[in-house]
């Protein structure tokens, strides 16, 4: 059967270079090739396809994860796939499995915090997947407060053994990905015990199950939490519950890079600076950043194809009704996440080169930007992560009745990527981390101490404070300059305010305490800002292309002028702009989702997705939805009979009053 | 075992007579009773057991609803429940079932649009369930439009008889609850075709199954339309899918109250006034309202006694850690969804009365209210379903990574719910109706034509345009009768201002269209004001309890400066507030929040929720979380045994480095 593009007349619309396009959104040429040849690859494979995943039970389904996941390791060794592509790879299989853990979280533990030797003992059997791997770190009392976890690892001189164990309820390992049915192996967090003294947390790699027929050692006891959020979603992955009954380990399997435990018991701190192990979580978090990007814009891509499919009133003498993208209110919610969606992608490129420059600094022994670094990536995590996740919802929405349904791709993207607000740090305790960070550095403008980085704007606070914005049509609103410095401002004048009313209470940590929530929104703001303003930097780069810079032009100012909207309490509450400028602020906008319509199918067919990865009949690349949501639904196993199972007993007794005599 | 109450110390603070409060929040002593007598009945019946839903196949899933509503049948005839009681009861068994179609739609639709005759012959039979029946409207092709639609019903004179037919893939039904697996018959909305004209949408009774072996009649084509959002949530009801090829039904059928086709194939509208549908209309979306504060609630229930449990960080010299709920910025994101709940409750009690007063006006033929009344229903529906949706996602996310099983029932109860939000009207089109009906007001003010009921107050205009918030001190924030002010004067500026900018459009149309999403703003500032008012209302009555009272203006005060810190843009931009009376806001928050702080857990344990409805291990009423949640994690089928399915044809290969052999 033929297949018809219902999106060609969209696509012939559109008023910039598509290609080139996918080559700045994928970040480079290489990139481009890399993501472009594996997702090609998994979608052509039928041992990936998705289908049926959110009617299966819980064993089949995580079932045929593994099945998944064992078949993406067989393609990678016989196509001897490189680092990168056998990770793209497992990016566009699209299941969370116990891989990334293996490779997101123990291997990069023990990268981190392993000394030469444990690195050569075990990073070869981990390349390998000889032995597989989990974190676990979170217990059942404890998540935020890593400090506060109970497991203890009590080292025995006797034996050169450390005793593993956990001694209460609480202390029992929860939530590890990978944990609960496959990892035979774990870097354990637990409270180094030596000398009848508690040293704190620390990361031990301890052997969990059987090489040889996967049973579980003796003193462990391990098993799988249960269902999450969704259908699919984390379903597919065994997070788990890990109980330790005095579990003995050698000495060498703790960590031992920053701080070691001797033969004779004595705890010692290596020279290797601490600071180091933060480098890691800069890393960790810089590929979260770039995963809201991700998740954002696979939302996006599929409330903009459908926005397009989708006609709802509107119809003249028995015309075609209108697009309901065309509706202006449908515009305002989708056209700045779609804006969003490329804000992310940049601020995760820029992370990605602050994670370098970081790494390399810290290698000179220059630790002077890493509280900044780690306040701006922690601030990122936040923002990024929780936005996306409302904003994938808000894409279901915009899909009306139809993005209710698991075919739509929607419910899943959402339930799987929603956890991605608490884990890694829950966003709330981050953003205080931020704001704790903030004031200090407010504290310090003028002395020596000159703000840097991401921060550096507030170095010219005396201006941000008393600064006004001079947007007097709505077109002013198209400077880049202008859209900067009210930003800035925002976030200069909401966090000075801050440190104000903090000072003002009988002592910092109280005043800290009670004005949290203030602070949390100032935090926001200033990161906020450091996303607009790494946007604007990235369009000071050239960028190849007809018409391609002039839509990323277009797409920074819906991006910062819809948070202005968005946010117009404290713009205005601070003084930074007037009413008359807020709805100013309005009107441009309005001028600017006019001008992206046009374009708005080329814009998420830049992201160069596949059928395959979006999972979703309403994105279809053709937009032949109606017809594929029509044959989709005949898949359900509840469509296998006519007379579904159950009518005998319930059904039939109900109409025909019998149900009084009925054994139910 | 002895059963410890964890939250004890909590109840023991509170300043409030609890129980007075449950009548409060029931409505009555006579609601309370029958609520409280129901919920026990199902929780402690085991055939309406929860244990295991979320980790069902869907065919299973399905089969045990089938089961739990005959069950819940059965009872209801054996113990002889009023009407009110079996709706009760069927609310506590907490799972959506094609009964909810039948008695919340099908029924209703026949009385409200069959004549005396029709409802004669129909009622009795729905009523004994000898028919089971669902309300056939949307199509794959038309959800919000439903002038749209494109089902056939064309009355063939020479058999007395319409013919029901779908004539493109786009006009199959799709969505209607109950269809897909159960219902004998549907109310089908059709357009209707005599003497070669087309009359435009009506209803029809159609059967659709056989009632002696359940199969499909000639002609129709009926199936399920597959998985929805989350594990069990809506997957428990067969939405479904359904095609006619020319099926024929008696004229009769036709539901005639509002317009009739004759024996001659004349089409007649009869002297019942079309306007009568309304009423329906305002009723079901009055259950709507209310729904979404039991549903809220829900979710407040659970975050606000799992944060009392829940303690992290803040541990002084070995003492426990802090609660979490006594973090500012937990109390800032949780009580303002506790005020909001109750808010939403009164809100709901009003709209019964609304409905009532509706319904005797009509029959007096008195039609003036009708308008106000529906788009008020129409933007409470809106706005308290939206805010619930967000709610409860946020509600899970105050639990942490807990809050992301399905054991503490929030997923769950955010995948049931959100649909709340398209149903019944995309809450978007809703709130542009509402915009609509909004600016008709402002146009006919100083006309004779006044504003009535709930935008009577656009009726002190010019007062509202220029009054000045007087308040000095952030205690001036407790006076009732400044909020209301503000929210008055805000929602009058709003729309004003809309109206002003659309007449300067060079049509109205084309200026409605082009400003809709500053419309939709203005009109939820409209809605909420109307909550705030009835809220304030509600505490003008006579309300008995120690301190009862008190906790009501103290949430009433909590949820009307959460909403004007929340929307401080909308007070600042039109000049309501100024920049420093929001920071007062700000102020007054923390100080009712702190207030509010002893009183949480009574708060919601005067919602009387079981813990069977509750369905949450982290909600419980003891608080007895972590056991509880270590032995449910136990029961998921993966844990059946130690070394899961799949071990042997993945893991094992895997690790012994034989996956290249392996066929997969
Ligand atoms: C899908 C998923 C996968 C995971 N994978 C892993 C894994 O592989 N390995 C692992 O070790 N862990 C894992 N985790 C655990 C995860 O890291 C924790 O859940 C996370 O750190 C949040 O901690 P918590 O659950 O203790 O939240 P809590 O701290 O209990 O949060 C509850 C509430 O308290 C608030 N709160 C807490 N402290 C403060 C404070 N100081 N000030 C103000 N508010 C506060 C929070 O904002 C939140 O609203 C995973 C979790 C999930 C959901
Ligand atoms: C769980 C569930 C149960 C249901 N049960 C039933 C049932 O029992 N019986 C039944 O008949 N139906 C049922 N429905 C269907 C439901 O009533 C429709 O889905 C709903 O009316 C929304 O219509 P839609 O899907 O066409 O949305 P659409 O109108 O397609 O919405 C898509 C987008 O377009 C926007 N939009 C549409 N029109 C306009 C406009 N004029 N201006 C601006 N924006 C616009 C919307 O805001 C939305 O963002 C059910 C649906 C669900 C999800």
């Amino acid at each position: 059967m033929e297949v018809i593009d219902q999106l060609a007349p969209e696509r012939s619309k559109s008023q910039f270079d598509v290609d080139a396009m996918k080559i700045v959104w994928a970040g480079s040429q290489h990139a481009f090739d890399i993501s472009d040849r594996m997702a090609r690859l998994v979608a052509s494979d039928p041992a990936f396809r998705k289908d049926y995943r959110v009617t299966l039970g819980r064993k089949e389904l995580f079932k045929n994860t593994l099945r998944k996941a064992a078949h993406a390791w067989k393609r990678i060794i016989e196509l001897r796939l490189t680092e990168e592509e056998a990770s793209k790879l497992r990016t566009f299989v699209d299941e969370p499995a116990f891989t990334d853990l293996h490779w997101g979280m123990f291997v990069p533990a023990i990268k981190g915090q392993g000394t030469e030797e444990q690195q050569q003992k075990w990073l070869p059997l981990a390349y390998k997947m000889q032995i597989i791997g989990c974190y676990a770190q979170t217990e059942l009392g404890h998540g935020s407060n890593v400090q506060g976890l109970e497991t203890t690892a009590t080292f025995d001189p006797a034996t050169d053994e450390f005793v593993i164990h956990s001694p209460t309820l609480t202390s029992s390992k929860w939530w590890p990905g990978g944990l609960g049915k496959v990892s035979t192996h774990a870097v354990v967090y637990a409270r180094l015990i030596t000398d009848g003294k508690d040293y704190g947390v620390h990361g031990f790699i301890v052997q969990l199950r059987s090489l040889d027929d996967h049973s579980a050692l003796p003193g462990i006891t391990v098993g799988d939490i249960g269902m999450k959020f969704g259908n699919g979603a984390y379903n597919t992955m065994d997070n788990g519950v890990l109980h330790f009954d005095h579990v003995r380990i050698p000495r060498e399997q703790m960590l031992m890079r920053v701080s070691q435990v001797t033969r004779e018991g004595k705890f010692k701190q290596s020279d290797v600076p601490r600071q180091l192990l933060y480098g890691t979580m800069v890393y960790v978090r810089q590929t979260i950043v770039a995963d809201a990007s991700s998740a954002l814009s696979r939302a996006v891509c599929i409330a903009t194809r459908y926005s397009c499919v989708r006609r709802q009133f509107g119809s003249q003498d028995g015309g075609p009704e209108t697009q309901v993208i065309d509706y202006k209110t449908q515009q305002s919610r989708l056209f700045p996440l779609l804006a969003t969606a490329y804000a992310y992608r940049f601020v995760g490129e820029w992370l990605n080169w602050l994670y370098t420059d970081v790494t390399q600094r810290l290698q000179a022994n220059d630790f002077s930007t890493l509280p900044e670094a780690h306040a701006c990536t922690a601030g990122l995590k936040s923002l990024t992560t929780s936005f996306t996740a409302d904003g994938i919802e808000e894409c279901r929405k915009l899909c009306g009745g139809h993005g209710y349904l698991c075919s739509s791709g929607l419910p899943e993207l959402f339930a799987v990527y929603v956890p991605a607000c608490t884990y890694e740090g829950d966003n709330t305790v981050l953003l205080l981390q931020v704001a704790r960070f903030l004031m200090k550095t407010v504290s310090q403008l003028g002395s020596d101490k000159k703000p840097v980085g991401t921060t550096s704007y507030m170095g010219r606070i005396e201006h941000l404070m008393q600064c006004r914005c001079d947007v007097q049509r709505a077109e002013d609103w198209s400077k880049p300059g202008v859209i900067l410095e009210v930003f800035e401002a925002r976030a200069a004048r909401m966090n000075v305010a801050c440190a104000q009313n903090v000072s003002k209470m009988p002592n910092p940590e109280e005043g800290f305490s009670e004005l949290s929530s203030d602070l949390v929104e100032a935090a926001v703001a200033h990161c906020q800002l450091i996303v607009v303003s790494k946007f604007m930097e990235k369009l000071q780069q050239d960028i190849a292309g007809k018409g391609v810079k002039e839509q990323l032009q277009l797409l920074c100012s819906i991006y910062a002028l819809s948070l202005v909207h968005k946010h117009q309490g404290d713009f205005l509450s601070t003084g930074t702009i007037t009413a008359k400028q807020a709805s100013l602020v309005n009107a441009q906008l309005r001028s600017f989702n006019a001008q992206l319509r046009p374009n708005a199918v080329a814009l998420v067919d830049a992201f160069n997705y596949t059928d395959h990865y979006l999972g979703s009949v309403l994105g279809r690349y053709d937009g032949n939805v109606y017809p594929k949501l029509y044959e989709e639904a005949w898949k359900d196993p509840l469509n296998d009979s006519v007379v579904p199972d159950g009518y005998h007993e319930y059904i039939y007794p109900m109409l025909k009053q019998q149900l009084r005599t009925a054994r139910l």
